[in-house]
């Protein structure tokens, strides 16, 4: 484009400059949101992403669920994603912004003797998990997904458009007391954000 | 910058489109590459990437290693990375391209009693085997890390710039035998590329 722009002078190139840096600075100081427009709409429903949140997302990290007593490796992998400027604020303020939106994946599993021992990896998917971050409490009279500061809802495998529950407090919560204190995360299990 | 290019032409625009044009249809022809540089020098030294792969680069997909016998869960987690530019190339062509990086990070787990059962989530870093697709074979003459299309390499968790392996075909190559016809991999594990 620069052949092209014969007229641009060294006073817009500082502009530019002086422009980056101020955006910058917004930044440094904690005000980082992310855009939690894939997932939820003006109304506060909550969807599973509409985005290839496996490539175009970052993952946090994996919980693999234990087999049953006497199985050997795991009969469930959860993959956690968000996007990029989430674990970029994290990382800065130690916090989950505004608009951060986690969506966890329930993957079945193949196990299976490989050359590096029993071995458990992805499978197809059952179903998601999506919290959305929202500190202002702005959807928490619209659908009973919203409370303590996020958006809860769970999705079948068959349909991530239209969550199947109906109260975060009864379906949602009672699983992340124990994180209760760290914002309802379990960030212990995201190595990306230590 | 547009208010800054009050020279540029339609026949400018033009121009710039039909290159935009003639460079999607270059990528769709498989010749795309990735950047290796992070991990490889000019001499074909190999190293753990020196970027933070959990951020900038793309989770391929975790590997869950089941306990021993008698044990619940899993003893350990490799996850893979690679870069954003090997996944497109990938779902565009069913290969992997030349400077295609992938880092396997090799985790310790935490096994405990959550809300969801018993769990294994990623602990501390281990180790790490790197490997690098270059199908010139310009390597091959250097030291003994190159064959097969591919730079392997492991280094443990105390140096991450220098691998401790020298050959590997005695190394390294065991372990993969089973995927040779898939280019050496076990893309089976990585969801973002079905």
């Amino acid at each position: 484009m620069l052949t092209a722009c014969r007229q641009v002078s060294p006073t817009t190139l500082i502009a530019i400059g002086i422009t980056s840096i101020f955006l910058s600075a917004t930044i440094g100081q904690g005000q980082t949101a992310a855009d939690p427009s894939s997932s939820v709409d003006q109304a506060g429903n909550i969807r599973v992403p509409d985005v290839n949140y496996r490539k175009e997302w970052i993952a946090l990290g994996t919980w693999a669920v234990a087999a049953d007593e006497g199985g050997l490796g795991s009969n469930g992998m959860h993959v956690v994603y968000t996007q990029e400027e989430t674990i970029t604020a994290y990382l800065e303020t130690g916090k989950f912004p505004d608009g951060a939106v986690l969506v966890k994946e329930l993957l079945g599993t193949e196990t299976a003797e490989m050359t590096t021992g029993t071995i458990s990896r992805a499978g197809e998917v059952e179903g998601w998990f999506v919290m959305v971050k929202d500190s202002t409490g702005k959807f928490e009279d619209t659908n009973g997904l919203w409370g303590e500061g996020w958006g809860w809802a769970y999705f079948g495998a068959d349909n991530s458009a239209e969550t199947t529950t109906t109260d975060y407090e009864s379906e949602c919560l009672g699983c992340h007391v124990p994180a209760q204190d760290n914002d309802w995360i379990y960030t212990e299990g995201y190595p990306v954000l230590r």
